[in-house]
């Protein structure tokens, strides 16, 4: 596998960027998470867990664009297409880059106007005082990105899709080996440790995210870390992952039975399974967000119009979940490129099985990225 | 190892961020980041990995705090002390929590200030055009927490302690068995993931972070993501780890030599365990984040006042890096009970090297949580 990308995916990036940013009137766009540093200079580091440090990124009404980072990251950051590379000492209690960002967003936007992410799903990755003290000493004025960078996101590139694809399958490898490490008395935290490590060893460079469960007649939670409980015969397992291969996240789920389900058990999977052929089915450019919801939601409430987990699938790519949601509310226009989680969920009677497979809109419909799971239940 | 805190531990952070509210004149505290949220509630889950929804806890005057958040968290929020839990189905495209936010302040805090973290080294985790609108409509007015999460967080409690020194076991063991692993020819990806992989049969919950690096007379970087070369004789590989389990983060590093380490690479790792063996004589109540610092830089640089990497040590805990920063502004005066890292890093031939242990300030100096490294470099 290539790692990275070659210079013309963040010169098509930036250049789509530029172009709605003169629709939307923007003189520059002004970044600070991972993923939204990322998706315009390739600068990938596991040193974001580290909280202690602002990184910046401005995006320019044109021209490639200019990092201000703390010193530690720069020579990394020179080893991407990024030119202008301005950084200080950080932690700096006095001024912690926000004067060298003052003085660059001044230089390329003047008093024009910079865009902030700040709808759904973003969030602002300083403090919140020196956005203050930002927003107060420049010569523009911060405003939102009217949406430019969910726009941009949520249709991948081929090279990107590829990425996803190759990290399903290494998840899909993952959880075709769960049978070596789960059966009845294995408490479920062990499971969990030695799934990271079946999916490190099939090829992950990191498990960012396990969650899963295991109860008799389905599971009450999909969010709960592993307890020491033992698994036992009768039990559901569910594995959730999102693992990450060269920056790019799969998210899907496998479940288990330990030992032969019961019907009703067999019977929830096959609707969830069943719910899941309707939305590929239907997933095509044109059709929306809200027509997969529903589509699932006929299948597995009847028509409810969802439950409290919220939704039956999300988008996905450098973060394990993005925009959008399938939900009723959500009109977004399905594009070939759109990388989606069908996640439809049932009631059982002991509490409920969550199902999911990531699929990516093509011109005339869609394809399964991670290998498909049976119909039939895998027995542990 | 028993997993969690007794509902006492809760009380008592809240105990005390009530007082400490109280001189500052704040009816309540506003708390939006995965640390923030489970310090008060003990509320654990991967699910932060989502960016979609916001998490909402507030701290009120007095009484427990109270949860708003998704309803998707609701059943595993239950299970924690907390009593008050509101929630709705997030996302919600039209109000994503901010009127059911609204309203619960209202009531809690009235026309009071509500204190939001907003220093050096947090963020707000909600999306910028709702904090805006939520700043507008509430009766009270939001301000900063006054420093109130960072002095609490910063001195841990025996349970924390005794957490943060069960993961430094793991990581210690993980270390001791990087021989069975990296050796001439392997690349260095594939290091990375059989560490993690060593952490988490270890029994390492998560391996958060790992970082490292491996060249001839010292890397250049420490934050770079594992390239595919492989390991050759006469490289120093150094790797850094930040593990987690049931919460608590530990975060040292080791060096190792592939066969006999040249002469000046031995002598720059012998400065390293000098300098923190320096600074640990030093640390003790009383003495300040500023004074290990200028112990460790005199070693390493002679006392030039530091490098690019900004910083010699940090807090720890439930974070990789917390407060305070050991650099010469940070004037922080230790107390029992404060976790450290000591990261002394010196500059070698062929680029840099870097050390680094885990330390608790007793009532009396310091104890290391970290298994000491050997001053005479392992060799592979």
């Amino acid at each position: 596998m290539s790692r990275g990308f070659p210079t013309a995916e963040y010169q098509a990036r930036t250049q789509k960027a530029q172009n709605l940013m003169a629709q939307a009137d923007l003189a520059a766009l002004l970044l600070t998470t991972e993923a939204e540093v990322r998706y315009f200079t390739g600068y990938q580091t596991r040193f974001w867990e580290s909280p202690a440090r602002p990184w910046f990124v401005i995006v320019p009404a044109s021209g490639r664009p200019v990092a201000v980072i703390p010193s530690i990251g720069a020579a990394l950051m020179a080893r991407t297409w990024i030119q202008d590379i301005r950084s200080w000492r950080a932690p700096d209690l006095q001024d912690d880059g926000v004067g060298l960002l003052t003085q660059t967003l001044n230089e390329i936007a003047g008093g024009g106007r910079i865009g902030l992410p700040d709808g759904h799903e973003t969030h602002l990755r300083m403090p919140l005082a020196d956005y203050h003290r930002l927003a107060g000493q420049i010569d523009g004025t911060l405003t939102g990105d009217q949406g430019i960078i969910r726009r941009l996101r949520m249709v991948k590139s081929a090279a990107e899709i590829t990425k996803i694809e190759a990290t399903c399958q290494i998840a899909g490898r993952a959880f075709d080996r769960v049978p070596q490490i789960a059966r009845a008395g294995v408490p479920l935290a062990q499971v969990f440790r030695h799934f990271q490590m079946l999916g490190l060893e099939e090829g992950a460079d990191w498990v960012p995210y396990v969650a899963g469960a295991a109860a008799a007649e389905g599971y009450d939670d999909v969010i709960s870390p592993a307890s020491d409980a033992p698994l036992a015969a009768g039990d559901v397992l569910m594995l959730d992952t999102g693992m990450m291969c060269d920056g790019y996240f799969c998210d899907f789920d496998r479940n288990f039975s330990l030992g032969p389900p019961s019907a009703a058990v067999q019977a929830a999977h096959d609707r969830l399974i069943d719910a899941t052929d309707a939305a590929a089915d239907l997933a095509r450019p044109g059709v929306t967000a809200a027509q997969l919801f529903h589509a699932m939601d006929g299948i597995v409430t009847g028509g409810a119009g969802g439950s409290d987990t919220g939704r039956l699938g999300h988008g996905l790519g450098m973060q394990l979940t993005e925009w959008p949601s399938l939900i009723p509310q959500d009109h977004t226009v399905l594009e070939p490129g759109m990388v989606l989680t069908l996640e439809p969920g049932i009631a059982t009677g002991g509490g409920m099985m969550v199902h999911e497979e990531n699929i990516v809109i093509t011109q005339d419909g869609c394809r399964f990225l991670s290998p498909r799971a049976d119909r039939n239940l895998v027995e542990l």
